[in-house]
Order: structure tokens, then C-alpha cells, then sequence
């Protein structure tokens, strides 16, 4: 066991956290700093601060992190139109490397030597709170209480609580059966009845949207401005980063959009069903393909494309604060320089409808002619040396007999 | 102007086509032999026959294509969960090189020296065409009349047709103000009001879908049986593969799914609006990734998504026929050797909702647990290693001081 | 500690694993089955017999593994023109996967359930050993005494060497201060003064090559046969892979072919210097590339060469059992069908020069002329409409006044 | 034929640019302007403009852009170890899209509304040339003489020359058999006895280098020094980078470094044998390696290798200035912000031979032992934990009973 004399804790207020709390003072005989955020899971953040207090913590951070998170996380991300395996909007995956940075900031801030997290040995969000934090402070010790403690069971976890006086809010409401995550970009489920794949996901489950039947029977729509690539106003107002997720949310979630039931691989190797609200990136993402589809260039666009699931692999298995993140990062950004204009989209029970986009920096063009001088435009008879000399090749190794490759 | 002997015309039987099969044997003074292909397009292709023989054309080929064009083309297609440019699902670009190839077989059986088509010379199925009919035949002459001749006007082509004699059928509903192109696959509409892109699409265009508002307020359920990759059996009845696509349009039009409006990048250099319905090919999209999701090893299914843009390139590209792609498919095809097993599917007003997957090679395992002899499973410590090591390299440099890369 | 009744060691022999065999009887308390190869690295197997007989081993495997080795590995790897990080051969890595294979399966045949190996714990070859055990035998247990126990140092080693009466051979010469590995695709070199990248590395301390100074002052030339990418004849003499690869590397090492000194990613994070002799693998790779320059289609060219790194780190990091590696195989492997003809070199002092190749498959044609019907041929002009077209996407941005992207 | 007021023509002073110009005049009745670029392909270009004055130019440019083609151009594309179909370095290839610039300035300067260059219709040049025009200048008319006139022989150009009475120098040297181009970078040679791909170049045909066997018997020893990935300079002197460069080709063609005989696969389709001397980029690339080797992260390092054969087929065929080669350009300058350090190497007979390198920004650690605060180091049994979770994914398919993917 390493010796620790000061640990930063991500702590939520919760009965697994508050534990963790009590069990790193007990266990390590070290001076805990919690560290709580709100990052939009839509629950409040500063009631932590009274458990950490009657528990003896002496410093307590409490961050509203939501323009943060948004700004610099949500946004640069969702200018790649990053999907992982072609369906998950990685709302759990882009939180943690933020936490891991404010982990690493208040360690510094309060000469801690170690940071510690509630996330279990099976998952992949250990892995993406600790990659960042080594990579931000490399001789930072880590303490991963679900590796190392035989408190494995909610009952021995309940039994601990109580022999050592841990305030548990006893809600009159049942305990949810799905382990959740949620924060601005997403609420997540696993466990319960998902863990059979075959099994439907209850409707009850879900929280953020209603189902596409008890959406409305008319149609929203809606225009986004973007700018850069980034949303920066709908409907004509301005609003920052996180407002313009915060309001996507509700919007999409009144209209029933933004549920995903997937079966996902772990970066630790095994297989995990998830299911997903996510009802402002759902709308965001196809949105931002729209905005790009005028005003990128094709070969830009294909490359963007190409590079995807390398960068949204990244994000997933914990690399946000790695060299080649940030280098395929300068790549993006540098792509929506031209990504401005507005994009008008009709939201109706569980669809989000491209009907128009628009931009002073369209490359669309419904003549193509006005470019050259001579008044000249496209010519159809270029198509025929195109076509040709692309054929070329094909043509030599079949005048060759070849028939395959 | 070439030395043609006899051409092989792709025949709609429609005005286009009609004046060019004129066209030909007036400009060119040689034999036509004219093809024409049930694709599924929901045409009748026997009225053709007595076009073309009206016009003394005396070697007429009719083919039921929709088998072998579902079989062969658009089936190993999805096997890769192929879309173009994030969203196109390649409805017209896939029926191209069958249609190159039929045409080339004809050019073969016949002893024709050329073949001809009436797609433009901005577009990109000449390209599709040629490079197809090039690949297979080095050697062969391709007529292209729109980048040839001077009937550059819906005009000009009337009064072609009214001069030649060529039956103009006179329908009693107005002609279309788009541009289509239909096959078993999907329909797509260009030209008209699209032209605007800011312009939103006409509710009355869509032909085979009706909306999500007008949909049936309960969803429909099915059933999809996955054997090697392609769908087998839906609810549990064997169909062949055109079948299947019949009857997933039929179910996913009338759930109001696969409507699309788009603007993509033509090979050819400009952009470009379609609106294309596709709903058995949306279902099967998204129904093929879940049956994969269960089925398929992890790296496997991140190297087929960091390839697909380029496969899904080279189609809409018109490179069927080319080496590479041929190369690819393999790969792809021998991914598909365990992707078995079955899929529901909620479909409700635009909506296809994944609800369940199960497959007797199933990677997922709840628990994770049963293969070590010594009962041993996961164990949650190989974390800590697992994420150390990962991290090693970004700690060597952040502790040599580096900020980036 | 793990329960192990019968384990099977790969065993060379010499001191190391001969405490290892020692180490294990002790301290598992079970049965060693013993498991030596000859992979051509020019030393004796056969003394590992009674070596291990005096130490009690019931079950010897001895066997040559050197066809396999090249037939099945080195070949293979070599059709994907494969080199690590843009120099290195993978002479090492290559060898891995066979070893773990013959572990897997004598583990079958013996009825073991546990493997061992002398690999350290801070390099790459632990993980090429056990990741292919692991796919090969699943729930198979390892044994990597390197990581386990504490003769962490050479002096430690011989004690125990000697307090168990290990026989360890006395060489008249001096121990090599580098740690070395060889089969018949190479030699490596680590350690000793290498350890300091700025130090040149000793004349002295290759085995393989002359130095370029000390080599032949008159070229050599060879031509090798090449039939579906691999080498079957040298100057038209067939043989067999193994026989191949020894006539290289005795031709290469003669005329000083084949050093490198490179500093490498290891998969466990950190940087390594090391020095390799692959006389004949030096002169495969080129040769490889000069039959491939005359018979393989562009594209499908272009696409062997983006593929190759990745395949490349999956030989490196020890995926050679791989679903994925095994799936890009069949493409490679597809790849090669028209890869027939002859390369002429030129080997001079360190050179590897390509002087001539031909095959009856070339798709080289200087006159690009012959197989359009017509005489046509080349037609200079379909070059401007291949440029237009090319140039359109880049001449609409210009003319909106785009600068970059 | 286009209506043409002014051209500018890339020229050279020699016999077929001449001809050229005097064409233009003639055919197109136009005003031509001359543009003569010292790339340093080692010949005077002074003599240029009493050639075209001789003709009647009055606008003539004669530019010294060795250094911004070193600077912008050379030194960029080695940051990217760049080398297309794993052999050709790119002499020719990069130096056409500054040529392209030069035209379009001088174009804009002199109001010219036309460029005219003397590249064939069968080569990668005209695309090259053109397609950075169009980028640059979109409405640009471009005049191809090779595409366009009737003087396709030898004959008939001297014919052409003789009877408009054009200066013929007549050397007394005898006409190259080549056709050759030469900058900065590399001299290259095509045509003549190369055309048979199985036929030796022959020895007289290379200017450059010396061949290895005639280069001194002693080794040269040489340190370059690297800052952001550019050489800055040589044995410790600091010098512009045309000069680094020019220094590099001295010394490697002394010591018969850099001669190259490939089969290429050109843009318009077919393959092309050429003869390379690249004697200072050989050494470049090698070295460039080298120091990467140590101040790259290995994932920077691995994505850099992946999209490199993207990169250099961009710029072999003339996609210099497209958006997506200026946004790989961004990352990979990006990624050279740790390139520093010293290379040593040792050159002879052809070899260029790594013996050492140096940094301050090395990632290099003999150790790995310094980092962890309590003096921690790399924990070996982190390995077991590291392999068994990479090893899962491919255990629980074994499990499974799965044999491949």
C-alpha cells in the first residue's frame, strides 16, 4: 500500500463516495480533499458539502464546471462528428478527462499526492480519470478503492456505512435498479435487466425524454447558428456553450429524440450494454453534418471521416489528455474555420429532420458557371478524360487478362 | 466521332432513353440492341420491349435484375454498414456496376463494340457506368450522348422526339419536377426546389413513405434472422435476399422510415442536394450493426469502421469493379463468418429502435466469469497494470516537462 | 500463486531458463515439461536434452521449427512489405507467435496446464508469448518467473545456479555484454553501451554481417523467383522457405547487408535502443517491393502501404493470433495472386540495388497503346478534362475567396 | 482554343520551352511573359533572358527561389518522412507546386490572364502544375502545347525551331538519352533503356553521385542538428536551408548516396520505370528518422506513419494546395514542436548509417526510474495485469470456441 499523505477525491455526495471518504481516512491515515462538480447531472452539488464537512474533510471543492465542460470538451469533440461503433455520442467518456485535470488542479493547489475515484475495476471510466491524471501529473499515486477493497457488495458497503456513522438519505423513492452516469451531454443505464440483450429496456427507465408516442403531434422546429463549427445561437439568441446544450436537452427530450440501446466493447475487453439519453448531442451531430455539407470541402470532409473512429476510440478509452489526441485535435479545429452558417431542423417524435442550411461560406452551387472569366463553366466533355484516365489501370490489367487483383 | 458497329443502350423505355436509341442510329448509323432491367424500381420494364421494337431495334434484352442485385451488390454492401458522407446509404451508386456489367455481357453475347446510357455529363453515374464497363471490357466504346450532342434542353429533346416519331407517352398526372432514380434499394429526387438548399423539401415529393406524422400510432415489431451477415428470414419466414428488401421498404414506408435530405460531394467536383428514401436499407443499417454488436470481436469492428468511408467511397465513386474494392470486400466478407443470429426491431414513426439481439456466438457475457478452470474470472486489480502501462509513455514525457507532443 | 500441476517451459538450454526449470519444480511444485525450437538461430538444440534430463524432465520436446517458421510467419509478414516504426524488420516479434503456438499445443498433447518463458518483465516479448497463449488455450495459466520472483540480478541467478547444481557452461569466450536474440530472420542486440543512444555501437558486437568496409569489392549479383509474393528460387534454383531465407542471409551477411540501429516503441511504454542484423530480410523487403512494383494494380498498392504500420504494430505488440490480423492477412494474402516474375539485384558493401524485374503479369507497358480496338491508345487530351474535374471542388472554394479550408 | 490576351510560360531557355514560346506568340497571337526559376537544378538561368528578349519578351522574370523551395516546400514534406510507394522521395513532385505559385503571382502582377507550361499529356507534371493554378487562381486559362499541338516528335520541334529561327544551342556533349529534371532536391531520368524494366541502368547515366564503388574507402562522419524537426545545422555550423541541403547532396553524392531505379504508378494511370538521385534527402529522411525516434511520443509517431502514404500521394499528385494537404500539414508541423537534437552519422559507400542521437527533449530512459516520487519505478508485475486485459477479448471469443473472426 503506497504511503499517502494527501488524497483529492471525486466525490458526488452519494453512499458509495462518502464510504470511499471514510475508508481512505481510516484505511490510509491521510487527509482527504473532496472534490465535487456540477456538470450538469441535474442534481444538486452543494449539499456535499455539509457530508464532507460532518466527515471532517477541511478542504472541500465544489465547481460549477457546465461552461467548461461544454466549451472546451462537448464542443471540440462534436466538431468531428465523433460516434463510437457508429451509434454511442461518448457522453460519459468526455466528463472524465475533465474531472481528471480539476483532480490534478486541486492536488497541486493543496499539495496532495494522490487523487482517488469511485469508478469500479471492471469499467472503463478508471481507466479514463487515471490516464489523464498520470498523463497531467506523472508521479501522482492513485488510489482505486473498488480494486483494493473487500467491500464488494452493496451490503458489506451498507454495513460499512453504518458501523462508522456515514449519513445515508434514505429517499422514500425505490432504488433505481441501473447503475446511471449523467451529466450536460448525456444519462446513461447499465445493469438490471440489460444485462440480458435480448431483454427490452423498460420504459420506465427512462428520465430525460418522454417516448416518441407521448411526444407532441406537431412538429418543432428549430434553427442553430453556428460559427467555427460551433452552435453559438438558436433561433436568432445567442447563448453560451452550455445553454445551448441545456436548451437542446429539453427541446429534444419534449420531442422524444435521443434514446440508443447498444451493446458496446470496453476498452478492459469485455462486451457492455448501455443505454443512452442524449437528446441535445443527437441533435447536434446531425446538425453539424449539415452545416459542414456546405461549406467543407470534400476531400476534408472524407479525411474527417477516415480519421473518426481513430479520435473517437481516443475519447472513449481514456486518451483526451494524450499527444495524439491534441494532434488530431489541431487537425479539426483547423477544419472549421468555414464551418459557419445556420441550419433549420424539425423535431418530431424521436426524428430530427434536416430542412435547410444555409451560409455565406456555401461551396454549394446550382450552376457552377459563374467562376470562370470567359463566362465559361463546367464542361461536360472534361467528364469523358476524367473518366478515362481513371479507368486507365483497370483498363491495362484487363487488356492483361487479369480478373482480380 | 468513333467507328461503332453496335451499341448496347441501358433502355428505360422512357423519353430520355428513347431519343438517344434514335439518336444512336442516326448519328452513329449503327445497330442498337437495347437492355433493360428490373432493379425493383416499381416500373413495369415489358412495355420497353415494344418501344424498341417500334424503333427496329431487333436484339431487345428485358432481365429481372432484383435477386442479383440484392444478392450481389446490396447485401455485401451493408455487410460493411456503408454510408457515404455520414449519411447516404448509396441507393443509386450500387446498381451501377450491375447495370456496367449486364451491359458489358450484352456488348459480349451480341458482338457489339460500344455501349451508351443517358446519364449526364455532370453527374455521377457515367462515371459509374464507365468505369464499370472499362473494367471489364478495356477495350469497349462508351456513347455518351448528353456529353455529345446538342439536345441540351427538355426542349430541344421534345422536339427530337415529336420529329422522329418517338412514342411520348402522355401521362394524365403532372411530370415530376425532380430528377429520380429508383431501384429495390431506395428512390432519390434531385433538381426542382432542392436547388436551394435553404429551401425545405416538399412534403408531396416522397413517393415511398409516408411521413411520420401520417404513420400508424403503434409501432410495428419484427424480427430479423442474420446468417453470415445478411438478413435470412424475417419473423422467422426464409426469404430470398430480394424479398427481404421488399418487404422491409413495405414495413419501413408505411412506419415512415428512411427519409433523407442531404447535400453530398459528387466525384465529379461540385456539390449537390438529393432526397432519397430508403427504408428497408435504414432498417437494415441499423439492424446489421446490432447483430454485429454482439457477434463481432472488438478490433475487427474498429478496423471495418476505419475502412468503410473509403469502401463506401469507392462505390460512390464507381469503383465496384476495381481491385481494391474486391480486395476489401474479402476482408469484409470474412469478418461476417460468426455475425449470426437474431434482431428486434421497434419501428414506430421514423424510428427504428433496436429492443434486443441474441446470437448462439454471442461475445457478450454478463458476467464474465466461466472460462478460467480454476474459477478465477475478471480480476479487477489486472486493471491497475493494464492502465499503468498505458499511461507509461505520457508520464515519461510529462515528467521530462512536455505540455503537447 | 497459482495451482499448476504440469507446465511447459520454453527452454533454451542455457543458464536462465535452466533456473527457471529448477525455479518451477521448486516452487510450484509441478511437473516441467520442456519445449526447445530451432528457428535457425545457429545454435545447437540438442544439448537442451540433457540438460533437461538432469534436471528431471520426463517430456522433451525438441523440434525444427524452421520451415514453419519462414513459411507460415516470415512470409506471410514479408507480402505486407511490414516494417515497425519505418525501419525495424520485426525479426523478433515474428518469431513470438510460433513459440506460443508449439507451447499451446504440447500443453494439449501433455495434458499441462500452465506455461512458462524467460521473458522479462519490461519488454515485449511477455506479451507476444501470452497473448498468443491466450487465444490459443484460453484458460491456460502463465508462469513468467520474471515477474514473480526476486533473482533480479545476474550474480542472484548464478547463486542459485550454483546452490542447485544447475550445470552452467563455462565459455572459453567472453560473455557478450549485450542482450541478444536470434532466429533465422535475424539477430538483435540490447543493452551493454547501446544503452546510451549518443554511443556508437562496436564493430565487434555483430555476428552476422561483415561490416560494408570489410565486404566483397566486387558486387553479387542475384535474380529470385518470385510466385503469389514469396521468394521460391535464387538464380533459378527452387527451394524451400527456410532454404531461401539461410542462401539470403549467407549472400547478405557476405556483403555486409542488413545493420541497423534504431531506437523503438516498446508496447509497455518506453523507448528501447536496439541493433539488428537481417542480412537476408534486408534484401527480401526490397525485392518484395520491385516484383510488387510491376504487378500490383496502384490502389491496391496505395492500400497495402496505409494498412501496412497497423499490421505492422500488431506483429510488433504481439497480435499476430488476432481476429484482426488474421483478417487483414486475407487480404493481403489476396493481394498477391498476379505477384509472379523475377528480381534482379545488385549487393554491394551494405547496398541492396534493384537493377532489372519482369514477369509475365506485368501491368508495365511503355507504350500504353496496344488494347484499344481501334489503335487507340493514350489520349493525350482526356488529361485536361482529368485535371478539370480534379481541380473543379479546389477552383469553386478559390473563387469564394477560400484560402484554406 | 481559348481567347488568350497574356500568358506567362514556365521557362527554361532550353530548345522545347523555346519552341513553346514562340508558339504561343504565334498560334494564340498573345503576349507572353517568361518566367526561369533557379531551383538549383545546377544550370545557369541567366541565359534565359537574352533568349527571350531575343524573342521579343518584355516581361521576363528570373527568380532565385532556392531557398523558399528548401524552406516551404522540402523541409515540410521531410517533417512528414515522406516517401511515395515506399521508395521515391519526391525530387520532382514538390517542386511543381512552387513553380504553380510563381506563375499565378507573376500572372497577377502582369495582369496575365493565361499560363502555359511544357509538361506532356502522359506525365504527373501537367497535373501538378494545373492543379495549382486552378487552387490558386480558379479562373485561370492554362495552355498545354503537348496537349494541344501537332509537333509530337523530335523532328518536327527542331523542324519548328530551325524554320522560326529559335537559338538551338548545339553542345558538344552528346544529347542525354533521357529525359531528365533536375532541382535542389534530386535529378531524376526517364525513358531510353529504362523503358524495359528488366534492362540494368547504366552507369554513365547518373550526374550526381559517384557510384558506390568509386566513393572513398574511408567513411564520412557527419552531425546534424535539428530544431522543430529541420536540420538547422551541419557539424555545428549553422546555415539557411538551401545550403543545408546543398551541403547534404555534396557530401552523400561523394559518398554514393541516394541513387534509386523504381516502376512508379502514375496519377493519369499507368506505370513509369525512373532513375532517382536524391543524394541529401536519402540522408535527410534517414536522419530525420533518427531524431524522431527519440523526441516522438510513439502514438504521435505511429499516426504520423499512418496517414503518411495519404500525404505523400497527395503531393505526387499535385495536391500541394488543397485544403486536406494543408490540414495534414498543421498536424504534422505540430508534431515536430519536440524535435530537437543531434544526429550522428556515419556515410559510405552508399550507406547512411545511424551510430548516434541526441536531446534535450529525449523520451529516451535507460532507467524509467526516476519519475515516481517514491522512487517507485516500473512495476513489472503491472505486465501481467496490462496483457491478461488486451488478452480478453480474444479469451472469451476461444471460450467461445471461435477459431478465427
Amino acid at each position: 500500500m503506497a504511503d499517502v499523505n494527501k488524497v483529492v477525491l471525486a466525490y458526488s455526495g452519494g453512499l458509495d463516495t462518502s464510504v470511499i471518504l471514510k475508508w481512505l481516512q481510516d484505511t490510509y491515515n491521510c487527509e482527504v480533499v473532496t472534490f465535487t462538480a456540477d456538470l450538469g447531472q441535474g442534481e444538486e452539488v452543494e449539499p456535499a458539502r455539509a457530508k464532507a464537512q460532518a466527515m471532517g474533510v477541511k478542504e472541500i471543492y465544489i465547481d460549477d464546471l457546465r461552461e467548461e465542460f461544454v466549451r472546451d470538451f462537448v464542443f471540440p469533440m462534436f466538431r468531428a462528428n465523433t460516434v463510437y461503433e457508429g451509434e454511442y455520442l461518448l457522453g460519459t467518456s468526455i466528463a472524465r478527462p475533465l474531472i481528471a485535470k480539476r483532480l490534478i488542479e486541486i492536488a497541486n493547489e493543496t499539495g496532495a499526492d494522490a487523487i482517488s475515484h469511485g469508478a469500479t475495476g471492471k469499467g472503463n471510466d478508471q481507466v479514463r480519470f487515471e490516464l489523464g491524471a498520470y498523463a497531467l501529473k506523472p508521479g501522482v499515486k492513485v488510489i482505486a478503492p473498488w480494486r483494493e477493497w473487500d467491500l464488494l457488495s452493496r451490503e458489506k458497503l451498507m454495513d460499512y456505512a453504518e458501523k462508522h456513522a456515514i449519513p445515508i438519505e434514505r429517499h422514500g423513492k425505490k432504488k433505481s435498479p441501473y447503475s446511471m452516469d449523467a451529466n450536460l451531454l448525456h444519462i446513461s443505464y447499465e445493469g438490471g435487466v440489460l444485462e440480458d440483450t435480448w431483454t427490452e429496456h423498460e420504459e420506465d427507465m427512462w428520465r430525460w425524454t418522454v417516448s416518441p408516442e407521448k411526444a407532441p403531434n406537431t412538429p418543432t422546429y428549430i434553427e442553430l447558428t453556428y460559427r467555427n463549427g460551433d452552435i453559438v445561437a438558436i433561433d436568432g439568441v445567442e447563448m453560451t456553450p452550455a445553454t445551448v446544450l441545456a436548451t437542446l436537452n429539453r427541446i429534444g427530450g419534449e420531442n422524444g429524440i435521443g434514446r440508443l440501446d447498444i451493446v458496446e466493447n470496453r476498452y478492459v475487453g469485455m462486451k457492455s450494454r448501455g443505454c443512452y439519453e442524449t437528446p441535445g448531442g443527437t441533435i447536434m451531430l446531425r446538425a453539424h453534418r449539415a452545416i459542414e455539407s456546405i461549406t467543407l470541402d470534400r476531400e476534408v470532409a472524407h479525411l474527417k471521416d477516415e480519421l473518426m473512429p481513430k479520435y473517437a476510440s481516443l475519447i472513449y478509452t481514456g486518451y483526451w489528455w494524450s499527444p495524439e489526441r491534441l494532434m488530431l485535435q489541431q487537425m479539426i479545429d483547423a477544419s472549421q474555420a468555414h464551418v459557419n452558417g445556420v441550419v433549420r431542423l424539425k423535431l418530431y417524435k424521436g426524428n430530427v429532420i434536416v430542412t435547410g442550411r444555409k451560409s455565406d461560406e456555401s461551396l454549394f452551387d446550382a450552376n457552377i458557371a459563374t467562376f470562370e472569366e470567359d463566362g465559361g463553366a463546367y464542361n461536360q466533355a472534361d467528364a469523358a478524360g476524367f473518366i478515362k484516365l481513371n479507368a486507365l489501370r483497370m483498363r491495362i490489367a484487363a487488356n492483361k487478362g487479369r480478373t482480380l487483383f
